[in-house]
């Protein structure tokens, strides 16, 4: 994929990204939402930054003279800017509220440690004065994960890692890098292209999702086929707990007992603060090619993918979008008249050696070719590189226009799939039909294993009066239907708050135990991430 | 790989495999022990049965009763025989102590449930009497992991899965299938085949092993660069504690917080007792190739493998000898006069469809060359495929003519490779050299990953007073070594007793509190395979 520039980020406290990336709805799009999905023509913008309640900072003195000890006086933050830029995370619910002007669960402190040892120091002043830690990285959870939670403990702060910007290490012949948990997608991936290398992990929060938070959520990028998933390519992980500091990996692979990586990968902030990662690294791509296929309908599209999977013969990049997504894809992008009138498109990249992408398209084309598929050229492909950071910004432009708009995902095996899909689609679209907001559902998978796949489904709709209600009666009917045909509540987007109350069905009562048991044991005050992952007792 | 035929396990007390498969030394190689290390001619044999001390059964009554109320009386027992038969594994150390007569760690009883729900009962049984419970499956444990050890608790039995042999479940679509945890792997392999599938895992110990120690020991098959590690291979587990029962796994892959199915992989029957495993197989291959090569030094073949491994153009088998291990495979094998003098050898098989198999041969074929390779052509790889399990019986053959044979392993990342190599060679060699026994020792690479591989050594020498001193000194040596360059103890062995003591070198103090901290939460009174893989506190 073409190595992404790096940018400083200035989040907007209610929106995606930055001020000078937003970007309007298209008019023929805002045409669309009235014509197909009946939204009526009205503008709901965002309060204005003044109008926003914020509430005061509850930080005890005890408490801040401890953290001050830890960091430094200038790196502890009540302003009320601040502290608004902490405020949860980039879900559509989360933005509804601060675009409403409600920012009253603002953290009462933002603190800025430079070192390991400084966050090691911070969460140990926090477990002696009980005050809750949150753990932020880029602060694009879309799950509550980084949203303040007061129901067990009354403080809260919020530990930016932002300091935390270095590569420490690269050890050129063996593929590993040593990150610091703060840096960026485009700043991690500069230094290590700078050297030659590449992470190839393109999440769609690429821009402003940090390498912490990658560790910490699971996180899989769009050239998971290739590249693998987070979790997949870390070799350690440096966590700092109030307890002290856990190293658990050691080798590329081990059977030196449980894998322990294993258990802080997806911890999100609640067994520990991940400071360092190290990771497999590739050397830069010499050569990227794009090929987009059409197949006759979704099933045939998925059973083409499989096909891949299963072999072991992926491409870099494999993607396919469903019915619907597919044209409104066609509709919004610039792909223009060359795109077939129906169908489900296709996407993929292939990146590495000249002579290792020509063997495996050769070796690609040919499986999708006799499973059905139509090569469509370069052109829709690149299309979809071109665009692919850009969905959350449409996000931020849709809930300008009177439209709910919000994304959720699952993945299961590949005989479960097409039930899943139609569990979940209907779901959605009865849920929010019944509300009087008949909903857009379109759906693609975009990462595939041998034994299944990802589902990542997008909702748009007419906004209702409480449109946070409004989703969460959506959200709850579909993760109910996801666990009722037995796929994950989350393959990639952690669990946070929102998924907390589906972990029983993901791993039981016993399993909720033995995670306790861990919390306990690195945690015993409970201040880590209070409220996200573990349901309450 | 060739499908192996299937057999039926009927074990040796004081040796590998079957009566019929063992093998005397080939009087070439007994002369090469003589001329070259200095073994004196001597045979050693093992004491007859009938002189072997087996310790009286002390299962109390209430307990026996108990256990037979989940089983049925006529799955306990206690007679001489079977308990001997369960006495531990198949370490060198195991099998010089039994050929020495003495037995005298025999579990209590041995018990064998038909189904998950009575393996659940017997460990409630077993909690309540304060009965220590080992998850006996092959019984092939290198480690210690299958010996009983009465420190903390004074009774013993041996769980044995036998029993629990049936392919439950098999998704074709999907690619998964559900094993119960006693098959052993030829018959797991033959129930597959006959479906048109494979597992594609051939561990050494693949005659014996069962698909539940796979699982509690994150066994290595010799084919993982095509097919994974066992780990990689698990969807699900079902795992029996005393406090029922825990099913981890829901998806290919998923977010939803820590991956449970890492901390019962490698558990080693000391977090509960794995009944059933959910794993993903690949069809039975339409074609499978081989082909050996041939590097000037070990490290020019190491930087090749390494090669593919980044690349990610891998075959289904990699593997290096070193020119100590190359020198001794010519001398002992049927290779014969068409391979080279010098240099080390390499073997690779390629599996799968026609065309995959055609298209990645081509690739890592060219890589090799470039690498400073040189094709040998198919037949010394077809020479090592058609002796791959054999080894252990070749132990069997140099323990009788007074020679110690024993083998270690480790991994660690491409740039620590030689450093590591050096060090396990020189503690070996100068362990065993100041015991006044200097050894042979030999080494190959045989799993490789993006940023690193294992190491595998076999050591040979004459054999001292005290054979299992002598090892443990040496093994002491080599740990420390191993250890010290920051690579893992084990990367497919386990942990068991023999490798306990390293574990805090592994996850440190904290990772240990974290372990110790599941077992307590799903083993509240301590009767899992106490003594196995955490040290004591």
């Amino acid at each position: 994929m073409t190595a992404p520039q790096h940018r400083t980020p200035e989040p907007m406290w209610n929106a995606w990204g930055t001020a000078s990336e937003a970007d309007p709805l298209p008019e023929h799009l805002r045409a669309l939402l009235t014509d197909a999905l009946g939204v009526p023509r009205r503008d709901t913008p965002s309060v204005p930054r003044d109008q926003v309640r914020i509430r005061e900072s509850a930080l005890p003195d005890v408490a801040r003279a401890s953290i001050q000890d830890a960091v430094g006086a200038e790196h502890l933050h009540t302003d009320e800017h601040t502290r608004l830029l902490h405020t949860g995370g980039k879900s559509t619910p989360d933005l509804l509220r601060r675009r409403s002007g409600d920012a009253d669960e603002a953290p009462d402190a933002v603190v800025r440690p430079g070192t390991h040892e400084e966050v090691e120091l911070v969460l140990r002043a926090c477990a002696r004065h009980r005050v809750a830690v949150i753990a932020f990285g880029g602060g694009t959870s879309v799950v509550g994960g980084v949203s303040p939670d007061r129901s067990a403990l009354p403080v809260v702060v919020a530990l930016d890692l932002a300091r935390l910007d270095r590569l420490l290490e690269l050890d050129t012949e063996s593929g590993t890098a040593t990150l610091q948990a703060g840096l960026r997608g485009p700043e991690a991936e500069r230094l290590l292209r700078e050297r030659g290398f590449t992470l190839g992990h393109f999440p769609q929060s690429f821009e402003y999702a940090s390498i912490g938070g990658f560790a910490a959520t699971r996180s899989s990028g769009q050239a998971s086929a290739g590249y693998g998933r987070f979790d997949d390519m870390v070799l350690d992980l440096r966590v700092a707990t109030p307890r002290g500091t856990i190293r658990p990996g050691r080798a590329p692979a081990s059977a030196a007992g449980p894998d322990l990586r294993q258990l802080f990968l997806g911890s999100e902030g609640a067994f520990g603060v991940v400071t360092e990662v190290t990771v497999r690294v590739r050397p830069a791509p010499a050569e990227t090619r794009h090929e987009a296929w059409s197949f006759p309908d979704f099933a045939t599209g998925a059973a083409a993918l499989r096909q891949l999977a299963r072999t072991g013969s992926l491409p870099t990049v494999a993607r396919l979008s469903d019915e619907t997504e597919t044209g409104l894809n066609l509709a919004s992008s610039e792909v223009g008249g060359s795109a077939p009138s129906g169908g489900c498109l296709a996407v993929t990249t292939y990146e590495g050696t000249a002579e290792h992408v020509g063997a495996r398209h050769a070796e690609v084309a040919e499986l999708l070719r006799a499973a059905g598929g139509t090569s469509l050229g370069a052109e829709p492909a690149d299309s979809w590189d071109r665009g692919r950071f850009h969905a959350p910004y449409l996000r931020d432009a849709l809930l300008d226009v009177n439209t709910l708009a919000e994304t959720l995902e699952t993945a299961t095996t590949w005989s479960n799939l097409d039930r899943t899909y139609r569990a979940v689609h209907g779901a959605l679209t009865e849920a929010l039909g019944e509300q009087g907001t008949p909903p857009l559902v379109m759906c693609h998978v975009s990462h595939i294993y041998p034994t299944g796949a990802s589902l990542y489904f997008t909702v748009a709709c007419a906004r209702a009066a409480d449109p946070v209600a409004q989703w969460q009666h959506a959200k709850r009917a579909a993760g109910d239907a996801i666990t009722s045909v037995g796929a994950t509540i989350t393959h990639h987007h952690a669990v946070g708050s929102d998924h907390r109350d589906w972990m029983v069905e993901e791993v039981g009562e016993l399993g909720l135990d033995v995670l306790r048991a861990v919390k306990e044991t690195v945690d015993p005050e409970g201040v880590l991430n209070p409220g996200k992952l573990l349901p309450p007792k």
